[in-house]
Parts: structure tokens; sequence; C-alpha cells
């Protein structure tokens, strides 16, 4: 039997609907899938202010689902991200075996990555991971932007329209 | 009232109690305590083959109790653990904002607070954690050469006494 096989944009695209979810929320956009097989074996959003918790990141929750239906290794398997891991999510990526890691944007300030760190492709490490950044990168950033710009205050200029549905401002 | 201040040597002991208990269940025997006020908050053992889980390091654990407790930040805490931690688990004590970390034996396959690593005092992240090595290293450092020689079959020489209690080998 011939499988389908979908593109990196395409399993992206349930991780953001994820980070989606993580922006109606109230926390921080960040989404992350878990792929084996061409199946979707695991699916979170950062939960950090739900469960009032800092180390609640996307990944390590998806990592924790997939570990609970495969055991303790995660050979085989594929990562889809939204934002580059931090260096916390890039250890437990490593010590899970991950197959390879698809990120959207990279993270200036805490990506562990290629960014900050490499902590993924460190050959003094046990393990190293495959790699591919910028996937769907603007639909992201946009995400992430239009969050932080939320709760700094800052709002998108909308246009102002009457009740006849006319400009007015 | 004058509160008596314990030294790391007296918390570093019952984070060693806690290894034994890894070493005991027939997990890698590391263990840590976290400590605020002059009290244990928290207290945890390796349990990776208990969970199945490569992600439930000691600290990790006692890093989730202690938040439990107090909330997400972990301000004005002390982590004592007995092995230099991994990538994952610095990253983990930068993201919850420790005070401390204390630890006994440095790990030079996979050390991130000052030997592959020195993610706990990287200026660039958002925290860093004052950092105290070697103590009680020669302790930690039996205790885990133990396990090891067990596991690969490498057994102590004990001398063979016969039910006289005679030396016969």
């Amino acid at each position: 039997m011939k499988t389908a096989k979908f593109s990196d944009e395409f399993w992206m695209k349930i991780a953001l609907e994820e980070a989606k979810n993580a922006y109606e929320a109230n926390e921080v956009p960040v989404g992350a899938i878990i792929v084996k097989d061409n199946q979707v074996i695991a699916k979170a959003h950062n939960q950090t202010e739900y469960y009032q918790n800092s180390l609640m990141h996307a990944e390590m929750l998806a990592i924790k689902q997939a570990i609970k239906k495969l055991g303790k290794w995660l050979y085989n398997c594929s990562l889809y991200v939204t934002l580059e891991p931090c260096v916390m999510c890039a250890g437990a990526i490593v010590l899970s075996r991950l197959y390879k890691v698809v990120f959207a944007t990279k993270d200036p300030k805490a990506g562990a990555c290629g960014t900050l760190y490499n902590i993924t492709q460190d050959k003094r490490l046990n393990h190293q991971v495959e790699i591919k950044s910028d996937v769907l990168k603007e639909l992201s950033k946009e995400l992430l932007t239009e969050f932080f710009n939320e709760k700094r205050g800052v709002h998108k200029q909308r246009p102002v329209i009457n009740i006849k549905g006319e400009y007015i401002g």
C-alpha cells in the first residue's frame, strides 16, 4: 500500500492551529505536534499560565504525551513546533531521542537549536537530531507579534465603522 | 529569633540519601532536594526507569514538587543535587528562577552547569543562578561508580568466608 507523504508545511499548519489555541487561552502562542508514520501522535500548546508552571512548554507536553503512547524512546518521530525550542526543550528532545525537529520561527532570545545554542546537534551528547527551520515562519511570527503587542497595549489600528457600515475614521 | 544556618554539606547529605533510594530502586543514583528558608520543600530521586521516561530526572521531579507548593517562581530557593544537571535540567532551573544550585560531582558527559555548557550563568538568558560544585563529591561519585560497575557485572572483590567464618579465598 502506498502512503501519501505530507509536507513539512502540512504538519506545521497543525502545530500552528495549536499555537492559535494557546493564543485564545491567553498563553504565549506556541504549538507543537509529534508525528510518526504519517500520523499525529501528540498535540499540545504552551500552558505555562494554565498550570502556573514555567516548564509547561508545548514541546514538553507533546513529548510527555508521545512517551506515554510509545514508551521511553521517540526514534522515528518528528516534532513540529512553531517557535525554536529553548534549552530545556532542546535537552528533552535529545534525551527522548527524537529523530527530527522542524520549527517555524527562530527565537533570538532563547533558541537552543541553532540560535543561542545548538544543543540538538552537539556531537558530545549521546544523540543528534535532524533540524529544519523557517517552515511557515511568517505565520508563527505574526501570531507571536500580535500576542505581545496586545499584552503591551499596542493594538492594530482598525478602521472605525458606523452601524450603517460607513467608514468614519 | 535566630535561625540555625545549615551548611551545604548538611543539605547535600539529604540529597545523597535520595540518591541511595534511587540506587536501591535500580535507578541511576541521583538525588535532589530544594531548600527554602532552612526547610526542605521538595525531595526526589531519578525515576527514569520507574516511569519509563527519560525526562524524569531528580531535578525535574523536585522542581515540579516545589512549583506545586510555591507557584511559578522559585526565587530564594536552592537546589541540592548529587550530579551536575544536564542541559534539560539546567534549562528548567533557569526557567523556574531558582536562586542557587549546589551539586556534588561534575558530569563530564552531559554537565550543563560548567562542564559541557554553562547554561545557568549565561547572561544572554533572562535569569542567572549561583553555582557551587564539589560538595561531598566523593560520596556521590562512589555511589555512581558502584551502580555502573554493578550494571557492567564488575563487582567488588569480596573475600569468600565459609560458615565457620574462615577466609577461604
